[in-house]
């Protein structure tokens, strides 16, 4: 059969990882595709730089927009990133000429992704995505495909293998967020400018993608609460150690009576919980549906390798003509997105509060708590120091999130509450 | 859109679980699969048994190969069972009369899966079998979709949720296999006749099917080395513990220089191992490819729910137009089977030993290991019983199979050897 003829724009680490993964399992991808793959066109700003795979023989276009419509282009992989143009003109261009799109860039679809559906839709052609989501981990697949009879009740993840990396080298050497951020920068495992991950948007944009197959709704990255982990402390990792929790960088979608809950933070979770054994760089994702029960996937979310293979396995998929609605259902049947704000998350709660060790701090504490109707199920305070700061931390039963914000505020006016108190949620399931 | 008409064969568990899903989650299913899937015919023994499911207003079929051509049936769904006819002549007839067929039949796959692929291939029609692998998982999508890019060196899973909460228990409870298996019947945890879980043919049924889609080549049940769980004693159990292992009964397909290896027997898995985690009912596959490094999943691998789960999508991808090959590949294009003997397996050993506990018998086994080449890398021998029988431990370095089976029946027929020595071969990653 006729090859399927592909151009790549953005040669980055993850666009020469699919440029060389084309050409190293040329033959295996072209028996499993059903016609060879073949990478006819390319667009990157330098020229010049090796990148380790030969690019001879191929168009090299400028300018990436004139990649969409280069007339022996089949497929165009967009690899330049950004949810902005050029990145986005290049998708829509491609789309408006007719050409599949594959692209691994989650910003893109978190921002765009309903605008861009539309015009996939229209124009009768595949707008593929698995690398937007978790790398190598088939998680848009599974979700859209393999678990499509479910009614998902809720997806988690540690979905940024950057912060996942910090948490982990935190919880084992006991160092704090600066210096290992430090280090995962020198060792190439944190960007130069870290926010993108340490903040939590990536997770965020990678959580929209995901409650919109799960949920059957319009992408809503605006709706995602985010938080970021600059402010967990080598003091509440040990805590957490100490109550039986590993503090991780989840991305939870949640089916609630009144909606969807969407957020990004940082959690305690039971260490027995599968995802709190996720160490180190990997990502994972478990996801609960009616019938299925619970299905746990892990496996590397970035690096050349595994984003090549998420792209690569999307172009097998148009290659074998496979037709998947780009949200899992025909734009009209998506629902309309019921955000729940984060005001009303219902869940337990991790407090630490540094006061001045003296009597009768804990009574107005726990007076206040008994004020917004909060029960606690533990609470630690170890040693004493007369007169100095220690922490104490409290653990409360399940109860809504207005109420803990409320009595946070009244907490932390007393005179004794030396620092802005410190929550953590914790996910029990 | 015209409605996909559903004929289901067999009415057990996992039938009726279907018929379930398919009108709990119609409305969902409908939506994202672009049409309606509806239950149209049913073929099973009883008619009066409540299968807690309203199935009036369905043909029904006295005789299964008569559903086969049901003129009101678009889609076969086989889930009457077994390896031979009825449910391989249904299938058969289904395909040559042009219907799509999804089968959750594991044995029938292993065994004829060839010519199946043959007929499906000739007609023209899908030959869909999602839940023949690990239930809930969407291993079979894994491997033949999301990771189709990758040149795959290793499945390595827990296929058999009933073997896998009988050593689970045996571990957490120090008891012994007859007695657990005893506990597991009465849970409903194991058949009545469990020969076909614990002696390892049903997870060689699975991992002969996931072996051929890992490697492009057809299914060979005939290759796969089998040993089951019936000899793991309770004492190996706590040798394994101490020695920083867990037992599993694993299904391991291994591309090697040789061939492919494919294997099911109890293994002792690193403690720090993902699988070495999966407790209980679970099933787990753990896949490796040249580009996406090691994907790990999760999940139940047999009930009602998620079995129908695995079921419900492959009818949800054939209403979606998917068409992928049943074997991953057209079937001219697989390479032949190149099986690897288990006698050429190299590998680590834990070798258990009862012997009289006399000065000389350690040095005329560890004599017979030199003999053969075999270097040790660990021995274990707890407590003095002189004149007794004591157990000793050996925990070989990598070596050749076929060695240390050698090995073996020497130290067997050593006078102080007073059992046949116990093999558990080690798994290092």
């Amino acid at each position: 059969m006729s090859p399927l003829r592909i151009g790549i724009a953005g040669l980055g680490t993850v666009g020469a990882g699919v440029a060389k993964l084309l050409a190293a399992n040329a033959e295996l991808i072209a028996t499993r595709a059903g016609r060879p793959i073949t990478l006819t066109a390319v667009s990157a700003r330098d020229r010049a730089r090796d990148r380790g795979v030969p690019l001879t023989g191929l168009t090299w276009h400028e300018d990436p927009l004139t990649l969409a419509t280069d007339p022996n282009v089949d497929v165009v992989v967009e690899l330049i990133g950004g949810a902005e143009s050029p990145a986005k003109t290049l998708v829509e261009r491609a789309l408006a000429a007719g050409r599949p799109v594959v692209t691994a860039n989650k910003a893109l679809l978190a921002t765009h992704g309903t605008a861009l559906a539309q015009a996939a839709e229209a124009a009768g052609v595949p707008l593929a995505f698995e690398a937007a989501a978790a790398g190598a981990i088939p998680v848009i697949k599974t979700l859209r495909e393999g678990l499509a009879a479910n009614n998902i009740t809720r997806v988690a993840g540690i979905l940024n293998g950057t912060c996942n990396y910090i948490l982990t080298t935190m919880r084992e050497t006991g160092g704090e967020f600066g210096a290992i951020l430090a280090d995962a920068q020198a060792l190439g495992y944190a960007e130069a400018d870290p926010a993108f991950d340490i903040d939590g948007i990536d997770a965020a944009h990678k959580l929209a993608i995901l409650a919109a197959l799960a949920f059957g709704q319009p992408v809503d990255f605006a709706a995602v609460h985010i938080e970021g982990i600059r402010n967990i402390s080598a003091l509440d990792i040990s805590f957490a150690e100490e109550l039986g929790y590993r503090i991780k960088l989840l991305g939870i979608a949640r089916a609630m009576p009144a909606g969807i809950e969407t957020r990004v933070h940082p959690a305690m979770v039971p260490k027995q919980n599968l995802l709190a054994a996720v160490d180190g760089v990997f990502n994972a994702v478990l996801i609960e549906g009616d019938a299925a029960g619970q299905v746990f996937l892990q496996g590397r979310g970035a690096g050349a390798g595994p984003t090549a293979s998420a792209v690569v396995a999307d172009l097998i998929d148009i290659a074998r003509g496979t037709r998947v609605p780009v949200w899992g259902a025909a734009q009209r049947n998506l629902a309309p997105s019921r955000p729940v704000a984060i005001e009303r998350h219902r869940g337990a709660y991790f407090l630490r509060l540094m006061v001045v060790d003296q009597p009768g701090v804990l009574a107005d504490v726990t007076a206040i708590l008994r004020d917004h109707g909060i029960s606690l199920e533990s609470m630690l305070q170890h040693g004493r120091k007369p007169g100095e700061a220690v922490p104490i931390v409290l653990v409360t039963h399940e109860t809504v999130e207005a109420s803990v914000n409320a009595a946070l505020s009244r907490i932390a006016a007393l005179p004794a509450v030396l620092e802005p108190p410190a929550l953590i949620r914790i996910e029990i399931n």
